[in-house]
């Protein structure tokens, strides 16, 4: 198999990853799913990305483990709270303070590792512009800039043999939009998270930012979110 | 204390990059060194760093443990031999087999989420160009193009407070010239190690790519090394 038919997907578990993961396959005959430990305060969203991968009977899912939360900075690692049930006008006002520092810098510098030994020319990253904007490192013009610094940083590359692409097909689409494209693609939301402080069981708050903003997709879609409806129908723990 | 002010610095517990600690500690009153444990064969480089950020008074030394193993690909990471005794014109017929993919994509992705979280606007990273230019990641243009994108990565940088400077003060440097900087800086280079292949007790190989290099570093430079000089003293265990 040639370089060029190998990808490399970064899978957080959550709706926008798991349907790029669906993306990919349909491009590529080889996927590699690249998930990360990275001092999350829970493991429901790994747990989600594990069985995303196998249900998209992927060639390999690797969880690799850093420590993000030796630097501090975020309220995915840190101990503060989550914010909860804000408008769209306070989501928008200002970068999150889930934000964490250099993550999607980090993760793709992982996946550019990876894709050096499989031999993979292409990378896929659920970054999105539309309906979540305040992080810098998910604009068009940040993956431009990765791209050109990864096809500087590597042997295949230095020696003319290929060259690396970042690929973001979520970067122009509305969550409703995502969600229509993966339902046609099969991904399975139910086994899916977005939540940014969920139960041990994997139950959604539904009052993060992020909660809020599936929530609106689904109902834009105009489908029901099956993860929803598979808790809805589950006696509480 | 302003970002300005403040200096992340890549320390593996080499000679260049202890070089580096020093040089950033004469330009910036608070230097953040960060080294990695990422599944070398030897404790001894990290046990160096650790000595080499106490004798040069850093405000903190952190290690991040990540496991490139997970991808394969290097000798300095597999369980392959590290070359030894190659002529000059062997070591750069081609990139060394002790590259370890994106290596450098990575360590820097990470000084830039700390520097991000300290406010800090520089980091050093003791990439060379003239002795070892086998590593496409230790090139000027990859490191222009690392600066590019790390001021679209984050929030400091986006939001227009500061931009991030990435320094290599040793990149047009000789090993010899190097060394004598170094010595002028009060390095101590018999804290630090080099060799690719060391005894258990820090014992340089005398035969590996990067021992051949700083052997002749010193020679150049007219200094004895005073890591080889304190072996010869030893014992042999």
């Amino acid at each position: 198999m040639s370089g060029s038919e190998k990808a490399v997907v970064l899978l957080s578990g959550g709706l926008d990853s798991s349907t790029v993961l669906r993306m990919a396959g349909a491009q590529h005959p080889e996927v590699y799913a690249l998930s990360f430990r990275y001092g999350q305060r829970h493991s429901v969203e790994l747990d989600c990305a594990t069985r995303v991968a196998t249900a998209a009977g992927v060639s390999k899912h690797t969880i690799i483990d850093i420590d993000l939360r030796q630097f501090g900075g975020s309220a995915l690692t840190d101990d503060i709270d989550v914010p909860k049930d804000r408008s769209d006008a306070e989501m928008s006002a200002d970068i999150p303070i889930t934000y964490v520092p250099a993550r999607n810098t980090i993760f793709l510098s992982f996946a550019l590792a990876w894709a050096e030994v499989l031999k993979a020319n292409h990378i896929y990253v659920g970054v999105n512009a539309v309906d979540y904007s305040g992080y810098p490192d998910c604009r068009p013009e940040f993956i431009t800039a990765f791209e050109d610094m990864a096809n500087l940083a590597t042997k295949e590359a230095v020696e003319g043999r290929s060259r690396v692409q970042i690929h973001t097909p979520l970067i122009d689409l509305t969550k409703a939009e995502i969600i229509q494209q993966g339902m046609d693609l099969g991904v399975d939301y139910a086994l899916t998270s977005s939540c940014y402080d969920p139960g041990d069981d994997g139950r959604p708050c539904m009052a993060c930012d992020s909660c809020l903003l599936r929530q609106k997709g689904f109902l834009a879609a105009g489908v029901t979110d099956p993860l929803v409806a598979k808790f809805e129908q589950a006696p509480y723990a």
